[in-house]
């Protein structure tokens, strides 16, 4: 249903929000209107962009307003009404508001104007945003240079957060609104006021609901593997060979065999003498629910279902995931999957999924719609000695959605930071409420029309809007990356570290041009220099007269690890920075491994988040093996180091609020 | 000096620019104007900025006007006239020129308005850019959207560039301005006409004069070390040691010595009894100046000053550094440095600097301001097998500019590549002339403020600006990375296929999530998904019946080296792409090393950009070596190796162009 301008400005004066002063006049009423200039806009549900047809017209006195009147009237037959309002100015913002399916309403904030969509300036604001974190989200914007005072321009912050406010409680009482816009906004330095509004309602969308997962989901003691097989080539042999270290118990389940590699099989799983908590089904696609309610008889918490052939493959499969669902949710049994790779729990040697590699333990979550991105993880992991508290493969969600195991990762003890490959979203809103518990980094696919096709012929879910997405995960701070590559980057950091608290960046080097590289990245990434000019006297005390004596630190490059240690004994006592970056480039004089040793014992001592650049190849080499073995990150070019940072810079605040902290 | 509007108008008529239309009329003086609405604006050199102490007054008629130049005559007793001038209207754009003491005169285009600085639209064009490399620089600005016609904007490009280039000419025979403002210039579908004008000319800067080296100079056929030394804790004995393997004549210089390592040692270079084509020095700073004459009575072609002690180290240093200057111009010999760590030719084991380590030969030739950086790349050139044409490390730049070795790599045909890590840059101007011969890759520090603080304290020369430069030298097809990394990647792809023709972009990929992401990656970077309808139909044939149908191609999780070979030979028939991307992610069926080996045959057959990604870990390492052994480029992120291609966008036209082509 559209609502129309009058209908809109009464909705908003309900809660609080201030319109410009209007009148609506019928058809044949008498215009009594005395304040000039103003405008006059036909009044109908039918015409949506009023300024396009020729249905605004502004005017400077009663005549001319009398005159206007007719000419609407006359213009446009079916209208019954006009609204007339005074005429407003000052700086022209865009509002509005989208009903996103996963994130449900959000308010988007930004310059207005013609060129409004060539500038490309709003920002979309969660409903669950506080108003500190709608600040610091806006401070985005160019908007809010304006509105803080740029050239003869100024505005009044504190009212234009009001209203967002009282938007924000609007929306939650109306869900029915499905999109508004507020366009133009003028904001002057007494009042914020709309001069324009309209609104579509449509009932909310379906949606899942979000249900907390059980806190031992994923840590079961027992696992059956539904479709074992000992055919070496089966998915179902695989799968209790992965199992063999497994510290707990695993039934193979198959009423064609008597054994599976070293195990008992049974023909059912209603036949294991045992309780089962977690059952891995690896059958045909027809035959799974009916499975699934086998495994709800046996009293199982979570089925895995490896099997395709579901949503992914078209009408028949996605009807199959329907009566996949009604099973689970009948047998009150949680699914993951199907078409799911399975999940891994290094620490208890549980490797529930078809992937040949299991990785080392370590405190990452890694929660991936997309499983060939999981072995490929694996693999790297493996080789690069990263570690994991947990990797599961979402696989097609037909029950268990993302945000779920997110949430859970988020109360496991064994995790630090969760990394999540996300494609589509369907518990956006939900999302939101957790990341303020632990560092969650995500990336995102299907940003690009093109990319968007992609993912939606890969796991049969519309992968969002990415905009939409960043916006709303970094307003309530969470960590959105670009890469594969920077999110290991940014985990590796923050599962050491748990979170940088502030921007301060301190940077000491053997060698000028990577110094200078590193400042250039810290200023174009948002972070700070740190001030070490109370420092600088007793620096010059035990460094060569030529050093830098600013940060970065310029150790000169015949540095050895001597002078590098009381570079680090003098910083430390500075509280002017909360993140130190050392570079190490091998010249001749340099003793990679002692100075390795040194930034260990520096990381140690000085409690905040010491981060390593060991430039090179072969020499480097022992310097990257010790500062591994002690969990210092270290990178190999000063640009992943940097931006590992400053994506590391997490309080459980907004990561626009860490942006500003200290700033 | 400064130039009033009516002399900048004045100026801009003799080079055929259309000016607003005005009159000035002088202080008594009768003013007839009939023009309306109209300007009318103070004239004093001694007024910069007339609007902010109210110089600037519109008028609609001509008492009004006659009022206004009695009230500016009034408010300014100095001023002896005024300038009355037609009120112009239209897309409001900046225009500016600015000289820098090293690119020379540039114009700066974009959104104009009171917005301007914030919303930094302008870009800088180089007098040396041709209007069509002017155009496609100008289309990378909001202003461009505008003047093609955006909502109800719409201008006259045609005229816009016409006018820039009158300005060329104008800028060209006037080399005295120093700067020049026409902001607003106002832009309508039937005029260009600027609303405003001023301007300071002084005198040209001082600059180096661009020398080009004599074609073999860093291809010497005998070397000698002055200040070579038997203590293997000293520069000159590591020099002497790293000539060893050199395939020429080597000559160590010392009173004192009779031999060092194996060769002989002479009392001065005088004393050698053969031609020095190339003398290495490494004696105290002070010794030098001498030594250079000496060198230049030996008839020798280049000397390479390692002895630091110069312009990096204060007043003292500058004044040596001059001298050196005077005894290498006297002497008629170039010279490199000082404060260089030398240079070095792979390809004719010419180790002619103290890094320990030689990287193999190659075609890349790496040119670099800071010497460390060149110690920590050779390193890991030398780990990773990436090979170079030369590397030279330019030191103090005393005499030899980057800019000439830049130039003398683009005539070396040993090298298909020319990457240089630039801090400060004197030969802008010249630069730009060079950049269409060979790809050329840039990495430039000192962006920041504080990156430009690291800078000056290093070489001692000063960063020039970060924008100016990338501006200028992206117009010219140069190309500017941000990290060491992508300067390595890009220079891996260039060298290996000289430059990608278009930016139509295929990917295949056996994983649909990675497949996304480069999807994702491709928008993003501005490249384009190539067009596959044409073989869809023959790739259904062979490809199991749920792949993607769309670029990027997914063949399946299950995708074999044979899958992999039907999808290259049916696309090798296509002509709608001009790079692929093959992603391989290393699941339960994939035979990596075989499809590695496919990989290089459709390399070889498809004679376009074939590019690599191989995800994972050991999995892969079999595969990887396989590539590197037939030089596919191969990344171990799709994110690196989309950005590689788009950076490999290069076919000598500049990279604004290239990435307008085939659009």
């Amino acid at each position: 249903m559209f609502l129309t301008e009058p209908q809109v400005y009464e909705l908003l004066e309900r809660y609080g929000i201030e319109t410009p002063r209007h009148r609506t006049f019928k058809r044949g009423e008498e215009v009594e209107w005395h304040l000039f200039p103003a405008v006059v806009k036909v009044v109908s549900p039918k015409i949506v962009h009023k300024s396009s047809v020729g249905g605004v017209v502004f005017v400077e006195g009663p005549k001319e307003l009398q005159r206007a009147v007719e000419e609407l009237f006359r213009k446009f037959p079916d209208a019954q009404q006009v609204i007339v309002e005074e005429k407003l100015s000052g700086i022209e913002a865009f509002l509005g508001v989208k009903r996103d399916p996963s994130f449900l309403h959000l308010i988007a904030v930004g310059l207005g104007g013609v060129l409004v969509e060539l500038l490309k300036d709003p920002v979309f604001i969660p409903l669950s945003a506080s108003r500190s974190e709608t600040e610091k989200k806006i401070a985005e914007t160019k908007l809010y240079r304006l509105v803080k005072g740029y050239r003869n321009f100024k505005g009044n912050l504190d009212l234009l957060l009001e209203l967002i406010e009282k938007l924000k409680k609007l929306l939650k009482e109306n869900p029915e609104i499905a999109e508004m816009d507020l366009n133009p906004l003028f904001i002057t330095e007494n009042r914020v006021v709309p001069a324009d509004g309209r609104a579509v309602t449509e009932p909310p969308p379906e949606r899942p609901k979000f249900r907390p997962l059980p806190k031992e989901l994923f840590r079961p003691r027992t696992v059956a593997v539904i479709g074992a097989s000992t055919n070496p080539k089966k998915v179902g042999y695989a799968l209790v060979r992965n199992l063999e270290q497994f510290q707990g118990k695993v039934f193979p389940v198959n009423p064609k065999h008597e054994k599976v590699l070293d195990f008992k099989c049974y023909p059912s799983i209603l036949a294991v003498p045992e309780p089962v908590d977690c059952a891995l089904v690896a059958i045909p696609a027809k035959g799974v629910p009916e499975v699934i309610r086998e495994c709800g008889k046996k009293g199982v918490k979570l089925a895995v279902v490896i099997s395709a052939g579901f949503g992914e493959t078209g009408e028949e499969g996605r009807k199959l995931q329907e009566e996949l669902k009604r099973a689970a949710a009948e047998s009150g049994i949680r699914v993951l999957g199907p078409n799911t790779l399975g999940f891994i729990v290094p620490g208890l040697k549980l490797n529930a999924s078809f992937s040949t590699v299991t990785p080392p333990p370590g405190e990452t979550s890694f929660l991936s719609q997309s499983g060939a991105l999981i072995t490929a993880v694996i693999d790297k992991a493996a080789e690069e000695r990263f570690g994991f508290s947990e990797i599961i493969s979402l696989g097609n969600q037909a029950d268990i959605e993302i945000t779920e195991t997110l949430e859970l990762a988020t109360r496991d003890p064994s995790t630090k930071v969760v990394l999540s490959y996300v494609e589509g979203l369907k518990l956006g809103a939900e999302l939101l409420n957790f990341l303020n518990r632990k560092p969650c980094i995500f990336i995102k696919a299907g940003r690009s029309e093109s990319g968007r096709r992609a993912a939606a012929s890969h796991t049969g879910s519309l992968a969002g809007n990415y905009k939409l997405f960043k916006d709303a995960v970094e307003t309530k701070g969470g960590i959105v990356v670009d890469s594969l590559e920077e999110a290991f980057d940014t985990a590796n950091l923050l599962s050491t570290y748990g979170g940088i608290r502030g921007r301060r960046l301190l940077v000491i080097t053997n060698a000028g041009g990577p110094g200078t590289l590193a400042a250039d990245y810290a200023e174009a990434e948002g972070l700070k220099l740190a001030d070490i000019s109370a420092a600088v006297e007793e620096l010059s005390r035990g460094l060569p007269p030529n050093w830098s004596r600013i940060n970065p630190i310029d150790l000169i490059g015949d540095a050895t690890s001597d002078r590098y240690r009381f570079a680090f004994k003098t910083v430390e006592k500075l509280n002017t920075w909360d993140a130190a970056l050392v570079i190490v480039t091998p010249q001749s004089m340099t003793d990679v491994p002692e100075i390795a040793y040194e930034i260990v014992k520096f990381k140690e001592r000085s409690r905040r988040a010491v981060v390593a650049c060991l430039m090179g190849g072969h020499s480097v080499k022992g310097g990257r093996e010790i500062l591994k073995n002690n969990r210092v990150p270290n990178y190999p070019d000063p640009y992943r180091a940097v931006k590992s940072i400053r994506r590391g810079v997490w309080n459980g605040l907004s990561s626009s609020e860490a942006r500003q902290e200290k700033a």
